[in-house]
């Protein structure tokens, strides 16, 4: 019975933590809810900082990407980008697995609300396991949008959908 | 209204595809329906072969994976991994992507349906956008279990979860 209790509580304790918990980005930006479930869209291999990326999309995005939609992405689009260090897969040590969490940031498509940043999108991002919020100030999606800049023909976004039969 | 018909024809052919018209593997395993959706349960970079990976599972094999059960796996989980060559991003160099798609791979676990071969899965992979069957005859499947050997301790697969918070 008591081993019941403790476990209740835990289970809402963690519940908890999913149902709003995290604080939202200094511009204001929430952490998508069941993010975690959402499909995808694409991976991707850092080289240049030994990272590796799941690329997720919300039920917009995904439609979208498998439609071809994606120059630009319709409002309402959310793509999530999921960060690990890497590391070699433990029996297979030519292929490079995930390794520790490093933070999940994504990009939210609205282009009335965000034509103000001058792309169309919100940006944000929640660092660690602990999902701290990232930036100082509601201005600090300047750093995502330098980064994107490259991008800015293909309506900033670089991740091109993996489509699968 | 002619435009309309020929709409619809294609319509109709292309869910045909998808209704079960990929062959099944010689083993007699079909092509999981509907795996364009499943969640995702971890990612690779093969620096051997030069692919990238999606690993997905069905809702029994990613409901294992958050638990951490997955020595053994449960019955009834299906582990997917989508193979694409890579390629570089187009605008960041250093950024490892999916170029033409390879092939998707399947494991289906059944400890009972699948004892004979020794490791209590089924295994098929479908070759290609058009979807050919691997394998010649039904005991293709003995080249996927001596590839998979290394990992016969933890329950013959190689992918561990890459959990997100």
């Amino acid at each position: 019975m008591k081993k019941k209790s403790l476990f209740t509580l835990l289970a809402l304790g963690l519940s908890a933590v999913h149902a709003g918990e995290v604080p939202p980005a200094p511009n204001g930006l929430e952490l998508p809810e069941g993010y975690r479930d959402w499909r995808i869209i694409s991976i991707s291999h850092r080289i240049d900082n030994h990272t590796l990326r799941m690329i997720l999309g919300n039920d917009i995005a995904i439609e979208a990407a498998r439609k071809g939609q994606t120059n630009p992405w319709p409002d309402g689009a959310i793509l999530g980008k999921v960060v690990w260090k890497e590391k070699p897969e433990d029996h297979w040590k030519k292929a490079i697995a995930p390794d520790r969490f490093v933070h999940a940031e994504f990009m939210y498509k609205d282009s009335k609300r965000f034509a103000d940043n001058g792309t169309g999108w919100g940006w944000a991002r929640w660092v660690g396991r602990e999902q701290k919020p990232y930036g100082k100030g509601p201005n600090f999606a300047q750093e995502c949008i330098a980064c994107h800049t490259p991008v800015k023909g293909q309506d900033w976004v670089f991740t091109r959908p993996a489509l699968m039969p």
